[in-house]
């Protein structure tokens, strides 16, 4: 087809638009960019104009309800799992939202100034699958939809974004996806107020979430809703399926609150579509009214019939996450009047579906057209928006970490961690974060920036309050907006325990958070055990596909850094300390890249008498004990085992140069537990750590009480 | 002195009343009870009625209030760490609470009958270190708070149930505190339901709770609070000290929603004292009018200025977390008239909290009498009410968990957990728990009872909904109630990640809580990884003093149940299938308490070719494996490793017969992560495991995919 903007035609041969530049090259990645206007498949598209988009006929629009429904019903039918019932109360709000309001390019599901859409109550997935399928997705085939829930399918039983394109982020832990809207949210505010011109609006996309009662009932859900309202994020809109029914039976037992009343005190805008099942007028009308308040977020409770249409089971918790069963599928099928075979869709469906497929291409077309004029008159803020879209990062970004010498003063982790961010900030356009209110404690304030704020969306440091589960969620959220956003978020290590739950979808979603975690050990002192992080380390060295980095020292903290940008499929957990801690001799930014390696040794030929393993604050007592040991002649190795993961990944050989086989003599120090150190030190070394919770008292006196000192590391040397 | 009750003048030389039965064994426990009416020390107690407690004269109680503050003010200075500025600005509350209000025996901390306080805003602990000494709890000296922050004090940086009587649960992690106090407030109306009668209340005390910004932030708080106004705990009294400072600065940062708003539209009664500094007749009214509403829990919104008194600090977030600074404890002295050297509390002041040591002599001694007639009167209650107060478990309790045989079908250890749930409640009356809307999942519905509502609080079934958080901080609140009150709480495996910050919470206060988590692995099958828990098992084995047990059969699941029931002062985590496991043949329920332990083996001398050890659903596929390698004519030892930190409490000797040293031949199966496995497969064993997320998809397809087969384990032992 011809390339219809300037900036497609650019790029010849290439096969894509000159958008081009935002593929990520990650396979999994929904970030995989194809500029829909080249893309091989798609129509020639000419430019429509989606603003308004007309509603299909009404027997048309049951048609296409009825379709969706059947879908679900079908593909759990199949899988003989799922959970039919949310898609069948559903269908008609996921119908109207997707048919006449979500922008989006099904050919190129990564646009960047799509809507994002959220189903936060990921068990219903089958309702985002078929509306994929039907939308032109080309990533849900009706052979994905039969193969629902099986063994690589790309219609998992719960939405993934590293499976589906099209898929925005990965939910399921109920209250999950809710967040990672408002983080979505926030983004497309943050970019509009950043980029926007009076003559061109650049970034402009609403964000729509699907929350159930059980999101409702988590206590994330509120955490991100109180922020969202605080930051007026007046372009999200959430539909919340009240359909009064949860795994246990009615909500009645356990939920009865007045949601909206609540929302309403949290600053959002209220509206109740009492019948969402047939209800299309009102449907069609709440959305419009929720895009139409600009200043906070609305919250539509839509009033639904959990498994709508079946005789038997509808408005039942057994319709929640069970097979309807073939008896019942049938009697479905007639009350509804689908006389159809299963996974049938009637043709003038799809032809009213395949609509989309254009509309798409030509949305995502004069956006390219928009942005080629923006890039010739905003040039520097065009460099900076693509670098943003595309994650790109500036050629020598790592330039501006900062290094040190032994000479360099003592100081803090999370001192010095401060300097990594406020370095970065000024090289890397999508560089943002915040701390859940401990900024200064985390030490986590971008200089040169103002707060983000309901009126100063611009700025780039966020304050999470005290919600640290919504903090990594809203992070997640941020994180998938964009491939070049990189968000940072804060709090104390211990409190990663809040998070724990959006820190493993960060992880499983590959969302390239950066948690910046202070305050790492008992080191912290007199605020005691529950602030003490004992087994926090082991307990994320667990967790796949995330980096735990613990630095020791300044040269370890920016090596810790590059790391983490560079890590954009894979969220880093960096472990800082709130002491003071030298700038040790043999620490390089570099080498943090292997994970754990050589930063002392008296020896020779590969076998020290003795190797000292330390991580973080306790790097410096291997130190200084491996000083006192070989004063008395003994050939010692110190070896910092900054990050586990990394280390891992090195080859045997290189693996085998830092920690040789042969050198069974080996202790190491670290202010946690000692369980999971038999990897390292073998059955024959001794890990010395912290086995119980930790206590109230100054740092010093817990180090010497809890034996994590020069003495102890000297004692088991001789007696090892 | 004279026992005044005819129990306790039943026992003889005891020097404590009858109810020294109530004693708990434990050095650590709050619970240590100890009859006020006999304790040495004790003075003569009269009865007096102290339903409507006087105030004391205007100037004593601003006494009293500065005395407080100073207290807190001078023990931050010494520790040269601290916040002091919740203690100053809360002062008049806790004067008015404790010295007007709250019902205690200062004597006898764990008198059972007492109104509970918490301090979910730990980081005040101060406020209530002062007031435990002005109150004459014996658990707290001047030396005491002179010591505050130091090594071993009772004083710790914040409140910890097990170093200070008097201390009911153990906070800082903010908004748990406040999740406790519903679970308090749950455990009363719980009993009282159960053993009140028209002529004898025997249970009847109120639960108050003071929570600041920081804890109405957090989710888990809005958890907690939705289940509180669901259930209408009339007898539940919160205090918010809106404060409007945070760590970060002005509240208004980042937390502009209505609170009392929120509240409302969960079903609370709210009230807003806008003076709490000196405000002591509003706050002495909206006690008394939060005491009259019966039906639903009261939030008392009381608007103070944190570190009120000093000059220049007063409303900053300086004085939130830091010594004031000698200066400006001169400039606070000045201004507040408070001309005394530190720590000093006038005579009058001491004087007239003296009056509680009698008082609260009094109310026990009361009750005791109370408690006898009702002995006499419902001999039956009685005896299961002692047994809730006292901990003492029913002789032979544990005879009514089920045994199996390889005779027994198959089952999920979900299916054979629901079992010993049902067993365990017909003998234990304390027993009651429920899951966060999973019970027909997680199978934990006690058939006998019906739910726990607001109109039937005498049940035991608890539907706490989707909030794992706030059920487990729930579930620690039910737990330090009553030292016979067992609570249990389930949810899928892998969401302990919503609540690990109130599992840690339960390690750490010795809370007993029994954690139900069922869907323990992959082989939960299509709900995919979102669902599959697999570094679960380590990150919790690595948590201290908590017990992860995961049984793979019948009589493991009954042994691992004895278990957590014994372990009242450390939790227990039960993993539990999903899926059928078939009832092997040399598991044992008694087995369990080792940890660890050889389910069969051919091999003589303890010294078997090869070991396998497994645990929960993977110990049959290791015993299967067994078998194939046994025709072979080799020698395999089968270990079931049911529970590691039971195993590591062994004596070498135990260890080293089912694991002996010599045997180096060693490979585990477990369906999670294999990190932390080299602790017993050594460097020359093999651990097979999935090192990695899981995926959607049947459970039979993902266990082959991902090579967790009898045929992986045969591979690996000729590999070996």
């Amino acid at each position: 087809m011809a390339a219809p903007t300037p900036t497609a035609a650019a790029a010849p041969g290439s096969g894509r638009g000159v958008l081009g530049f935002l593929r990520s090259p990650a396979p999994r990645s929904t970030h995989a960019f194809a500029a829909s206007a080249a893309s091989p498949g798609a129509r020639p598209a000419t430019v429509v104009r989606a603003r308004s988009r007309p509603a299909a006929a009404p027997e048309l629009v049951e048609q296409s309800v009825n379709a969706i429904r059947f879908l679900a019903v079908d593909a759990v039918e199949k899988a003989q799992c799922g959970h039919p019932g949310l898609p069948m109360g559903c269908a008609p709000l996921g119908h109207v939202l997707f048919d006449e309001f979500l922008r989006f390019n099904p050919r190129n599901p990564a646009w960047f100034d799509r809507d994002r859409f959220v189903l936060s109550a990921g068990h219903g997935c089958m309702l985002q699958y078929a509306l994929l399928y039907l939308a032109g997705y080309e990533g849900v085939t009706m052979d994905d939809l039969k193969a629902f829930r099986q063994w690589r399918s790309s219609t998992p039983g719960h939405p993934e974004n590293f499976e589906t394109p099209g898929v925005e982020v990965t939910t399921g832990p109920l209250g999950q996806g809710f967040a990672n809207a408002v983080g979505l949210a926030l983004a497309e505010k943050h970019l509009a107020a950043r980029f926007n011109k009076t003559d061109l609006k650049i970034v402009d996309h609403y964000t729509y979430v699907i929350l159930g009662d059980g999101c409702q009932m988590e206590g994330i859900s509120n955490e991100a809703a109180s922020l969202a309202g605080h930051w007026g994020l007046g372009k999200l809109i959430a539909f919340y399926d009240d359909n009064h029914i949860s795994i246990d039976g009615n909500t009645d037992i356990a939920f009865t609150e007045d949601v909206l009343a609540r929302y309403e005190a949290l600053g959002w805008h209220t509206i109740w579509v009492k019948n969402g099942n047939t209800g299309y007028a009102d449907i069609r009308a709440t959305i419009k009214e929720a895009k139409g308040v600009k200043d906070k977020p609305t919250l539509i409770k839509v009033t639904t019939t959990i498994g709508f249409g079946s005789p038997n089971k509808a408005n039942t918790y057994s319709v929640h996450g069970s097979a309807l069963g073939s008896k019942e599928v049938e009697a479905t099928r007639s009350n509804l009047g689908w006389f159809h075979e299963p996974f049938h869709v009637p043709d003038e469906v799809k032809r009213h579906w395949s609509y989309h497929i254009d509309e798409g291409a030509s949305l995502e077309a004069e956006w390219n057209a928009k942005f080629a004029e923006y890039e010739k008159k905003y040039h520097k803020e065009a460099a900076a928006l693509k670098s943003i879209i595309s994650g790109e990062l500036p050629s020598g970004w790592d330039s501006v970490l900062p290094t040190y010498t032994p000479e360099s003063p003592p100081d803090a982790t999370r001192n010095l961690s401060q300097q990594c961010l406020n370095a970065l900030a000024t090289v890397i356009p999508g560089f943002l974060g915040g701390s859940a209110d401990l900024a200064t404690s985390n030490m986590t304030l971008l200089k040169m920036f103002g707060d983000f704020q309901r009126d100063t969306p611009e700025e780039r440091n966020i304050r999470f309050g005290v919600r640290e589960h919504g903090m990594g969620a809203i992070s997640n959220g941020i994180a998938v907006h964009s491939p070049g956003l990189i968000p940072y978020c804060a709090t104390f290590f211990v409190f990663t325990d809040y998070m724990r739950a959006a820190i493993r979808l960060s992880a499983l979603s590959e969302s390239g958070v950066i948690f910046v975690m202070t305050h790492d050990s008992v080191g912290l002192g007199e605020d005691g055990p529950t602030h003490q992080p004992v087994e926090h380390l082991f307990s994320l060295r667990a967790m796949p596909n995330i980096l735990m980095l613990r630095p020791a020292d300044g040269n370890e903290t920016s090596g810790a850094y590059r790391i983490a940008i560079l890590n954009r499929k894979r969220p880093s957990i960096l472990a800082l300390s709130r002491q003071k801690l030298p700038q040790l001799k043999g620490t390089s930014v570099d080498a943090v890249s292997k994970g754990g390696y050589t930063i002392s040794d008296n020896s020779s030929g590969n076998k020290p008498d003795l190797i000292l393993i330390g991580t973080g604050s306790e790097l410096e007592i291997a130190e200084k004990a491996a000083d006192e040991l070989r004063k008395e002649g003994r050939t010692v190795r110190v070896v910092s085992l900054v990050c586990w993961e990394l280390f891992e990944e090195q080859p045997e050989e290189y693996k085998e140069s830092v920690l040789p086989n042969e050198v069974t003599s080996r202790i190491s120090i670290e202010a946690g537990v000692t369980f999971g150190w038999e990897k390292y030190v073998g059955q024959k070394g001794k890990a010395i750590g912290i086995d119980r919770f930790g206590v109230s008292a100054p740092a010093g006196k817990i180090y010497k009480e809890l034996g994590l000192t020069v003495e102890s590391v000297i004692a088991a040397a001789k007696a090892l």
